[in-house]
């Protein structure tokens, strides 16, 4: 079936509360580019990338100049030589970056095209059958007071929620120990505890920081150095003690592969929106599973749930604080510390354009 | 001195002959993205960047969007820190990519500006004294017939050049060998000879062709397989039998980091354009310097000629095949084998926007 139209929208939204993390500061809105993809039987699917505080009329140009051109007429299955041609029609500007944001828009919508046309929900589609996916909540809250933090963890706890990740970073280490200290004795010992460092530390610190948190229980410590430096990772894997999530930062395979190979990631987060999409998503949690390593999420729950129940060697599902609740028919189902991913065919997410149309940038 | 003003322009621009590689196919235009930044005292400094094919809107949305709001009122002497911070502020759609090539035409103005404000031509206010380096010309010649190869040639040489590249990569490696052979016969022994795969092999094709073609005298064999495989870079410098240029798709000074690590590359190749800018590309010639390796150049002669003539381990400028000579007031001068940077304040580049307007693409 040939792709017949290909419509490419940018909104920046507000969130409802700012947030706030070691890198990005405190965040009011973030950008969401929304791509739709009919095909000539009028079939239609649709995707979507954001990105925080840059960047985001960027993508729609991509998609919109640069992608929409290439898929005009292109066969809608063809999802892998699409996204081969796509690499390498933006490679001289992409290799990662923007341009992996903007073909991840294109893919999911690829993706959610074919498996509405199969009638199947994606995580059926792609092979699973479990649509239970265990969930914790990214929290991003860095400058939360210690009360705040609780708080949004009680709420969490009572949502369902059986994980919680926080942020760390902030200017003493003491600081960190004394919030992780915090809310590990109110969530009791059997709550899963996170910690996230948004690249903040050097290695040295990481180590420093891992080992000193270690006492709390925590099931990952996440970032803690930029991703450029695979050796450093590999020196707080073997020295922190505690096991490293990394990978939202991540826009190619080529980049997990040489984390996974250098034994610098325990827990591998790949982002389908920032990673070029639900093709690139499943080549490295299948890379993952031949290194006997988990796959773990960050960003677009109600995508990645899809993911999740399809692979064999899933981990957590972050429930991510870029929340579309507010323009969704039915928010993603979360159970007893498990979210499940809708039997409706496609991603079956729900958008209500007419909702977001006062946030539309471009 | 603060910035004042930024004014961005996109212009898609042809070629005066169609030139062909084993990446790009046949290109007919390309995009160059120009930014002006003026200072409070009403000085002012221009920088660029190009791309082909596509990605040229993103970049200009990039620097409109995204930078420009960040430089109004910053200090246009703090190119370090205006570089990272920027860096930072496009972080989640960047580490490379477009964002390299946006940020590139900021950096490059800043340090126009910086150094005309210095009354020094570039070379001289980064600390060089000899305006001459020498210099190859790259041609992009794929499809062109062995004739019009040898006819190229020929007049480069006429024009001053003692060293050529040409591009190999055809569908049969007997067809590279046969164009190398017919070159270096035309050329003689005298004549500097480079060859250019763009990425078409992989690793044993690459190690395969560098032996057979290692006979013709090769200086160097240039990007012998995609950018993300190091392991096969260290593979091909090893076995190959011939050095390996490489870089003008690293978009960071961790790549080359990684490269220069494994002992993956000889000739390192920056592009200022595609990396970021003059401050980046500093850093990668101190790298090589550092490791006892030469920096060469890919793209944009008019401005690297000052860079390589400022560091002590300069290899050869590319005279490079998207040339802005029908818009210079002053062509790049080059005689026996060396090009000479220009001794006007900045970088001297006295581009005639008058004549670029009817390329102006936004």
């Amino acid at each position: 079936m040939k792709i017949e139209a290909v419509d490419v929208a940018h909104y920046h939204v507000p969130l409802p509360v700012p947030l706030s993390d070691s890198t990005h500061g405190i965040i009011t809105h973030f950008d969401l580019v929304v791509v739709h993809i009919r095909d000539t039987d009028g079939a239609d699917g649709f995707g979507y990338t954001y990105t925080v505080g840059a960047g985001g009329d960027a993508i729609r140009s991509l998609c919109e100049n640069d992608l929409k051109p290439t898929l005009i007429g292109a066969d809608a299955d063809a999802i892998e030589a699409i996204w081969q041609k796509n690499w390498w029609h933006l490679h001289y500007v992409g290799r990662g970056g923007a341009v992996s944001f903007a073909m991840a828009a294109i893919d999911v919508a690829l993706w959610d095209l074919k498996a509405k046309r199969a009638k199947l929900p994606l995580y059926r589609f792609l092979g699973g059958d479990d649509p239970a996916v265990s969930a914790y909540v990214g929290g991003v809250d860095l400058q939360f007071p210690t009360d705040k933090l609780i708080a949004q963890a009680s709420e969490a706890i009572a949502g369902g929620i059986r994980a919680i990740k926080m942020k760390v970073g902030r200017a003493r280490l003491a600081e960190d120990i004394e919030r992780v200290a915090a809310m590990r004795a109110h969530i009791g010992p059997d709550i899963t505890l996170m910690a996230d460092a948004n690249m903040i530390w050097r290695m040295d610190e990481a180590i420093r920081a891992a080992r000193a948190l270690a006492t709390y229980d925590l099931f990952w410590i996440e970032e803690p150095t930029i991703p450029e430096d695979v050796a450093g990772h590999t020196r707080i894997v073997r020295d922190g003690g505690l096991p490293v999530a990394t990978g939202e930062n991540f826009h190619s395979i080529h980049e997990f592969a040489r984390f996974i190979e250098a034994e610098a990631v325990s827990f591998p987060e790949p982002d389908a929106a920032t990673l070029g999409g639900v093709t690139p998503w499943l080549k490295v949690a299948h890379l993952a599973e031949a290194n006997n390593l988990p796959v773990t999420t960050h960003g677009i729950h109600d995508l990645h749930v899809h993911l999740l129940a399809a692979v064999p060697n899933s981990s957590y599902l972050e429930i991510h604080g870029f929340s579309l609740n507010r323009f969704l028919e039915e928010p993603l189902r979360i159970e007893e510390g498990k979210a499940h991913a809708p039997d409706r065919p496609g991603h079956g997410i729900l958008l209500d354009f007419r909702r977001l149309t006062e946030h539309r940038a471009g």
